[in-house]
């Protein structure tokens, strides 16, 4: 028999970073927050004090990766420049400035018996993140972890290995020149795909893994992982038009919700209208004239003859481009059954006067986010004032959403008696 | 060929039963927490009226566990009589009576462009409880599931299949007696285990899955289970009992937690004294005389006669039994160390008159459960005031210790505006 070449054992190997990782998180967990939050100043002093081999080291992944053929919106995604690198540290800077998420009381509550009981918040622990080809991720993941008082352990794109082995030797540095263990932040310095599958078996070592990437990323992750997964999947969100909408905010918030970025999560990908709302055609039009391509059913086709004729398959599809399903509705009742049967619980808006229809509409899409009269592109953590976010939410546990800091938290339960036993 | 028998398909059955129950989680759902408390009164009310037929139904179960040689417990566990009947109809009709979670205004932002941000408690969906030879849960968790604005998918034990059934149709009369769809709890009337499987891989329809049963029904479902589950593992509990302790409270604390009832999950499994404890002697004899087995490290055989030799796995055991294991151990750090490497992250207890070491053990172990001075036999939903729990959970995510009806709700962003869109 041939003798196998040695290969990594990443179940042990994982023992080991989950090992450490548990270990750092201890430490993280008993921190005072302005010394997690010093730590990732210092981190954030780190990465531009060492630009040069960063930038060095992201000029060879892009040679690399453009030899490989890598395609031009990879390519984009990967590159880093200074002023990205600016914004990569400044990020890390904008997370130090938020409220320490640690030790905050959700409730008190008093026994007849004297016992007061205290839920607060605590780390969550130990969060592994699989990542793709953006190395910033390193930082900004790292560091909201390290924020929220959790160790993490990180695994980035192929593409981006030497990007992320110098950005993230910078930042480990910084915090410990701040005293911080460069365990709070791991690396999986390796290219190997088994690394990744043991990541997703690490049962008592990784509390939490949260993938940042497509699609094919997300469906592996949720398909494998034997620890809890926090995961973004599909946006497919929905703008209803009502018939008290005003028509000026429906043309506005239709246009923006849709085409002022096509490929975020928070797109709009079907506009809803209503059958007896009054002015469809200056919608239709002003998308058409800012390059929207058009797809509704006969109804909409006859508003309009740049709509072409949407299949059934349109009303489940994420675009992420200048492409809109379009469908007239009879009324909220129709645009919620439509959304319950087609959506994806990521965002879902509708535009009308009607306060009554609005709350109905509130009440029964059951989504993470729904909006009376905005658009859907708010649908993201710094929009809606979290600070910073380390994705949206579709599942329906834990967190909902734009997850930041809090997210990265769960509770414990704090008794405190004057000796009292159980009758 | 030989043709196969025909079997069952459980995941086009579970499709059926998801889609109903997905159906029906919309109506509880939308429903004034007033209605599903209603239902819930006539569902007590419709138990007690068929008291005959549900004792009737547990006869023959018992019948067959007696011919089928189950063990004692289990028979007490699978026995049904009139007062126990009454106390599951109880049970349901103290749930009515708890507040509603569906609704609660988590919290508000506005941001500076005038979007009103509100993050309001909506129950989680469908949720699918599997559980083992007690009938009362066919009432408990279908309860809680519906007061909660869910829908139930209930999987009980084989032994218990004719009790479950007749349960299971008195409840839902009672639900259609007051006009709640009987989809809202529903009942896999079958002993086939492979119906088990098909609600674990049913992502999609089940939104979260409880199991409620002995460890090789936990491990099973947390191997197999491709929706979230929530679970409780074991209990490996430990009472502390510091140097600045006072030794009738210390002595009190410790024998009601070990011998109040051992069988529970709060049950203390370990107790660790501090080498500077005056006191430990009356301690031991205590626990002795009240029939208790202990194993202790060599200090610990040294105090009393009566302590055995304890080993290695000892200190990883939950005996849930009139026996105990003991250490003496170094002041808090070693006891938050101990805890550390055998705990089970349920619940830690600490008796200590010093306020900075009890607030030192509170802070760092690192358990859903952590007491100051108090028994961990109160480590219950009841005694915390919840009303009733569906269980104590042990995960890091979305909800530990005791889970009642918050823990079966989860939240949404209701976003409003005036015509907002995103620049």
């Amino acid at each position: 028999m041939a003798t196998k070449p040695r290969t990594t054992d990443w179940t042990a190997q994982m023992r080991v970073l989950g090992q450490r990782a548990r270990a750092a998180a201890r430490v993280l967990a008993a921190m005072p927050g302005a010394t997690r939050a010093d730590a990732l100043r210092s981190a954030a002093a780190s990465i531009r004090a060492t630009a040069g081999p960063i930038l060095d080291a992201n000029a060879r992944d892009m040679v690399r990766a453009q030899t490989s053929g890598l395609a031009p919106a990879l390519l984009d995604r990967l590159k880093l420049d200074a002023a990205r690198l600016e914004a990569t540290a400044a990020g890390v800077e904008s997370v130090a400035a938020l409220d320490d998420p640690v030790g905050i009381l959700v409730d008190r509550r008093e026994r007849p018996n004297g016992l007061v009981l205290d839920r607060v918040r605590v780390p969550i622990g130990v969060i592994g993140i699989i990542f793709e080809s953006r190395p910033n991720v390193t930082a900004d993941a790292g560091a909201l972890c390290v924020m929220a008082g959790n160790a993490a352990i990180l695994r980035g794109g192929s593409e981006a290995i030497e990007t992320n082995r110098a950005l993230h030797a910078a930042f480990v540095a910084g915090l410990g020149a701040a005293g911080v263990t460069p365990h709070a932040v791991q690396l999986i310095d390796d290219t190997d795909r088994a690394a990744v599958g043991a990541m997703l078996a690490a049962d008592g070592h990784i509390d939490l893994v949260i993938p940042r990437g497509g699609k094919s990323l997300v469906a592996r992750v949720q398909a494998e992982a034997r620890v809890p997964v926090l995961a973004h999947l599909d946006g497919i969100n929905h703008t209803y038009i009502d018939a008290a909408a005003d028509p000026a905010m429906a043309r506005a918030i239709a246009l923006n919700a849709k085409m002022r970025r096509t490929g975020i999560c928070g797109a709009t990908e079907t506009l809803l209208i209503d059958r007896g709302f009054a002015a469809p055609g200056p919608i239709l039009a002003a998308l058409a004239d800012a390059g929207c391509e058009l797809r509704g059913d006969a109804e909409a086709c006859a508003i309009d003859p740049r709509v072409l004729s949407a299949d059934d398959e349109d009303w489940d599809t994420e675009y992420l481009d200048a492409i809109l399903a379009m469908r007239i509705v009879g009324g909220v009742d129709a645009a919620i059954a439509h959304i319950a049967a087609h959506g994806s619980h990521h965002t879902d808006a509708i535009v009308t006067a009607d306060a009554t229809v609005a709350e109905r509409f509130l009440a029964q899409v059951d989504s993470a986010i729904v909006m009376w009269n905005a658009s859907t592109q708010f649908a993201d953590g710094g929009e809606f004032g979290l600070g910073a976010e380390i994705g949206i939410a579709t599942g329906r546990l834990h967190a909902r959403g734009p997850v930041a800091l809090e997210g990265l938290t769960t509770y414990k339960w704090v008794v405190r008696g004057t000796g009292q036993v159980r009758p």
